[in-house]
Parts: structure tokens; C-alpha cells; sequence
């Protein structure tokens, strides 16, 4: 880590190395994730094996940072299209999309990314292939830039819901790595750091796979912000100790009413801020909500490998040979249970099928 | 894991190694908990710096083990106290019962059993040193066993509370190892499986130091019952899921109000318990309530090092250099969550105060 960085600049310079292109323009260049905070890797990916592995194997991750990734991936899958007739092309694009979405069934970011560029494509097929690549160019360009600025209005809308000295608990990861630039959760801390204020936060360790240790903390402290790790366990006892005053975290899908799904753990949170009378809130861009899935029953939850809890980054098993594992990569948090939910385009409260419907009004 | 030997005779022989003397009567013998379930690796402690090490490195760990430990301690330190004036022997013995109990501020059956211990030396003492050796060596002995028989009593009352193909959720460790023979959290499941019943039991991993991976899982598939590993953020959604009828858990110290310090996280899954509406059974001997413990506030928590989140285990560190973090051991139940207290003497319900009263009447 730079001491001489400030938190800006560095937020600045991850969000610049997060997702991009590589010089050439034709591979995906990201920083892999799993390997962070110990090694700072920067991959560049070409083929669509390598790309969907990137999502899969969480290299990438943080639902808006997958819709970025997935929206330049598409573009550089684009360039690999060599047909001159645009239906044989969409028809392409059409297969890598759906390849694509097939890496991670629970965010909507994936596929609302994806079929965002196959419809600038589909729309520029009059102009030809060379007319089609140039906007699929500026399209993925554009989608990180309406994420900087999305996290920048969710961050603004977020920073009005806390106090300076405030503490703040947060689960998984979503910062700068997870989006662009501010992030969703962390974003009214990183950009009220900015501004001089101080915040305590909790970062929740995040089993099985350890974002909030691995990354959370690490963009916090690079911000300069008061960060404590904890286990998932440890959440209650904090909020007992009355050291929380609200809740933070970010989204993978929200449902038309309000149900949000993110990374697991996260419901137990909401159910002990509210035994414990804690705001909890939901940050993520307008994006996420899934206006086609009425509730959360209706969010496919990923299954993941068993050895993820049980050998990952051990130096030995940490079970015995053949145990069986139960590994939901996300859960479902209950409308009931969410104190607001922050977008870019103000904050929802309940009833949130309501308050949702008038946000696409 | 020898496949040959079923779960009853597993656990027996997990009960005979678990804590004893060595053949010379002069060491305590223990299979080094810290180290399942990958070795199985049995120590021989003979001076007073490796009998405190031994339970604050959670060699041996659970509550009534470390009961049962401390006695087999004393009696070999009193074995090395040299003098023939029984003063000076009752000083030593006071001197060591002192520095042991100093080795984890949390359970209660640790400074219990060292008291038991110093009272039968000092009952003893008009028949001179050796006198009150052969006294101390059959008191330590009759602690084990009253233990054992507590743990049967326990697991027959627990047993009672569970019917057929339930599942249970159990946190931490609670089994056999933590105690002896049946264990208190796990023995109504394993002397209902000697009674050829089935039940599906889920296993927090228990972070940060994994006792429910590393020692549940491995008790009960000994035991041969059908066990599900998951980690601690995800007893949630397995409630939600309605696969839970009810949770078990051990206990390291209860106050007179009933309010319960148990491993960190316990009162975490004691709330979402009471959010499913799922009945929370807490499960120990009687000598964990300690009735100069008017409330949960007055229990004090061991805190531990933060090396045990970010590196423990881990092949590699899991969080930025220098990160901060909070590692309680223990929390506290608040008794007002607790659907029954199961203990050798039958089940207290609420409220706890007046049922734990009658107990010792």
C-alpha cells in the first residue's frame, strides 16, 4: 500500500484499474480480485472462456463492476465477430451474451449490461460492422461513466442518512472494486472522508470467500477510514455494544417489492439491526432492481463448491474428508426488513412497490 | 477415521482419550483439540506453564472439559508439592488453582472444579499429604464421571424436546470433546442416534477458530449422523429455508436471570431463532449457572488476538497488513431469547430466575 496516497487519489486510481480496456482496445484488463489484498494482479482477457471464468471464479465481482465487465467484454467479443452481415453478427453477439449471463444466475447487472449492448448493436446494424463496433465502443465507455456517477448520487444520498462519528456496518464488499470510483455501500464513507468527516466502520469478514476481510477493509483504509474487521458472528455483539448506528450494504437484485438479494449473511444482518433498532439500508444504482421478479422467492440464489468453505486459502482442510457443505452465495432479505433503499435517483422507503413503480415512471 | 467403529464406540473412546492421566499418574493426558481434525495428536502436560497454555491455545476447550482438565491438573500439581505442612500444601494448591484459572476468564466449570478441588484437599488435610493425594486423585476421577452421568441426563432431557427427521442447528462444539462421552449441545442427537433415530443437524463452522467445522462435523459423522457444514452467515437462510426445528447450543457461564455467554455468535443465532420462530435450547450442566451472576452484563469476555482472524489457518494473510480488529470470544444470550435451559437436573424455562433458584433449593 502507498502511504503517500491520499483517499481519493487512490480510489481514483482503482476505480481507473478496475475494469477497462488493454492498449490495442481489444481485451478486457481487470484487476483479479482473488488475489487482492496480497498481490495486485492485472489480467488481460480475450477469449470468452477466459471472461466467463473471470466472473465465476469472482477475478471480477461486485454486481454494477460485472455489468462494466460484462458490457466490455461483449464489445471486445464484438471485434472477434469477423461476418460483414449484421444478422449472422447480432446472432454472434446474441450466443457470447448468453454465455455471459450463464456465468452468475443472481445479478441482474450481467444480463441488464448484456442485452444493453446487443440493443446498441441491433441499432446500429444499418451502419455496418465497422458502424456497429464504434458504438458498442462508446456504449461500454459509457455504461462505467453512468456508474461513476451513479455512485457519486448514491454516495450524496447515502452520506444524509449518517452523522460524523457515526458507526457503520457493513457486509461483503461494495467499494470502488465493486463498482466504479465511490462504490455503493462504502461510497457515503469514502465520500465523506473526502470531506473531512470520520466515520467508524465494522466490516464483516464475509465467509466463505472473505470479501469484507480481503477487500473492504483494504479500500477503507486506503481511504484513510477508521475500519474494524470482524467475523460475521461478531455483527450481534456489536450492535449490542451499541457501536452501530446504521447498516450499509450493497445489492445483487432487488425484487418489485423491495426483496433484495445480496451476498449471504446479509438477511442475518437485517434481522439483528432490526432486533436491535439499526437502520438498515440498501445502496445500489436503479439497475438492480429487477422490475420482472415480483419477490424474492423469484431470485434464482447461486450454489457454490463446498471446498470453498472448507480448503480455500487454508493451508489444510479444515473438515473432515467428505463432509457435506451448504454454500448459498447470496440471500434474500425481506422488504419488511429494509429501513430505505438508496439509488442514484433518491432514496425508496416503503411500500416499495410503490416507490419503485414511481422511480420509472 | 477408522470406518470400522460405530458411533457409540467412537464417542467412548473419544471420552476415554479426551482427558486422563498419564500411567504414571503424574501428567494429564489430552488429544489436542487445535489440531483436529487433520491429526490426531495426544499431549502429556506435567508443569502448571503447560497446562495454562493448553487451554488458552483452546488445546482443550469446552467448558465442562476445562472443568474436568483443571481437576486432573491440580491433582498433579499437588503431586509436586513437596511439603509435609498441609498449610503451606493448601497455599501452593491455592497458588496454582489461581494461575490456571487465570487462563480463560469466561467459563465458569474452570474456577468451579478448581475450588472443588482446593476443598477436598483442604476436607482432607488433617490426614496429612498423602492422605489428601489419594483424596484428590479420586475427586478428579469423580468429576469425570459425574459428568459423564450429567451428560447422559442432559441428553435424555434433550432428546425429549426433538422428534424424528427434525433438523437442529447447533453452533461452536458441544460434543463429546467439550465434555465427556455424550457432550451436552450434541448428546441428545448422538444418544438418539445409539436409539437408531435420524435427525439432520447443521454445523455453523464457528469463526474464527472453526470448532463447529473442524470438531461437530467430526463427532457426528462419527457418530454416524447426517451432518451439514455451514458457515455462520448462513444459519439464517437455512431457518428461512425451514429445515431447522430447533437450535442447540452449550453454554460457558449462565447468570442467575438466565442471560447465557456462550462462543461468539451464539446470540446471533439465538435472534434469528426468534425471528423464524424456531425454539432456542441452551444445554449444559448445572454447574455452569453461576449464581453469584446476577446478569449477563456482569459476565466478563475474553477477548482474543487478532492474528486469529487474519491468519489462523490461513495459508496466506486474509487482510491488509495492520487492519484492526475486534475478536470477542464469547457473547452474551439475553435470556428473554431462550426457550429452555437444559440442564442434569431437568429443563428451567422462564422465568429463569426463580426456575434456576428452585434448582438449588
Amino acid at each position: 500500500m502507498d502511504d503517500d496516497m491520499d483517499g481519493t487519489k487512490a480510489a481514483e486510481t482503482d476505480m481507473a484499474e478496475n475494469v477497462g480496456l488493454s492498449k490495442d482496445g481489444k481485451k478486457v484488463v481487470i484487476i483479479d480480485q482473488s488475489e487482492l489484498p496480497a498481490r495486485t494482479v492485472r489480467l488481460e482477457l480475450g477469449t470468452p472462456g477466459e471472461m466467463f471464468g473471470a466472473i465465476q471464479k469472482l477475478k471480477v465481482r461486485g454486481a454494477p463492476a460485472i455489468g462494466i465487465f460484462a458490457a466490455y467484454c461483449m464489445y471486445c467479443l464484438a471485434q472477434q465477430t469477423e461476418t460483414e452481415d449484421m444478422e449472422d453478427f447480432l446472432k454472434e453477439l446474441e450466443k457470447y451474451g448468453a454465455y455471459l449471463n450463464a456465468s452468475r444466475p443472481t445479478a441482474v447487472n450481467l444480463s441488464w449490461a448484456v442485452r444493453r449492448m446487443i440493443r446498441t448493436a441491433a441499432e446500429h446494424a444499418p451502419k455496418g460492422r465497422r458502424g456497429v463496433l464504434e458504438a458498442l465502443g462508446r456504449e461500454c465507455v459509457k455504461i462505467q461513466e453512468e456508474d461513476i456517477a451513479m455512485c457519486r448520487a448514491i454516495s450524496e444520498y447515502g452520506l444524509g442518512l449518517i452523522r460524523e462519528g457515526d458507526g457503520i456496518l457493513t457486509h461483503c464488499n461494495a467499494g470502488p472494486l465493486a463498482t466504479s470510483r465511490y462504490g455503493t455501500a462504502l461510497g457515503p464513507l469514502i465520500l465523506g472522508a473526502e470531506r473531512g468527516m470520520r466515520f467508524k466502520v465494522y466490516a464483516d469478514e464475509t465467509r466463505p470467500l472473505l470479501q469484507g476481510a480481503r477487500l473492504t477493509t483494504y479500500e477503507l483504509m486506503r481511504a484513510g477510514i477508521d475500519v474494524t474487521l470482524i467475523c460475521d458472528s461478531m455483527a450481534g455483539i456489536v450492535m449490542k455494544n451499541g457501536w452501530v448506528q446504521a447498516c450499509f450494504v450493497g445489492c445483487d437484485r432487488v425484487a418489485l417489492n423491495g426483496d433484495t438479494a445480496n451476498k449471504i449473511g446479509t438477511s442475518s444482518v437485517a434481522v439483528l439491526a432490526d432486533y436491535y433498532n439499526i437502520p438498515f439500508y440498501v445502496l445500489g444504482p436503479s439497475s438492480t432492481i429487477d422490475m420482472d421478479c415480483p419477490c424474492g422467492e423469484r431470485i434464482e440464489i447461486e450454489l457454490r463448491e463446498e471446498e470453498e468453505i472448507i480448503k480455500k486459502y487454508y493451508k489444510e482442510p479444515m473438515a473432515p474428508e467428505g463432509v457435506t457443505c451448504y454454500n448459498p452465495a447470496f440471500d434474500v432479505t425481506d422488504h419488511s426488513l429494509i429501513t430505505g433503499i438508496v439509488t442514484e435517483k433518491g432514496i425508496l422507503r416503503a411500500p416499495y412497490e410503490k416507490s419503485i413503480r414511481k422511480l420509472f415512471e
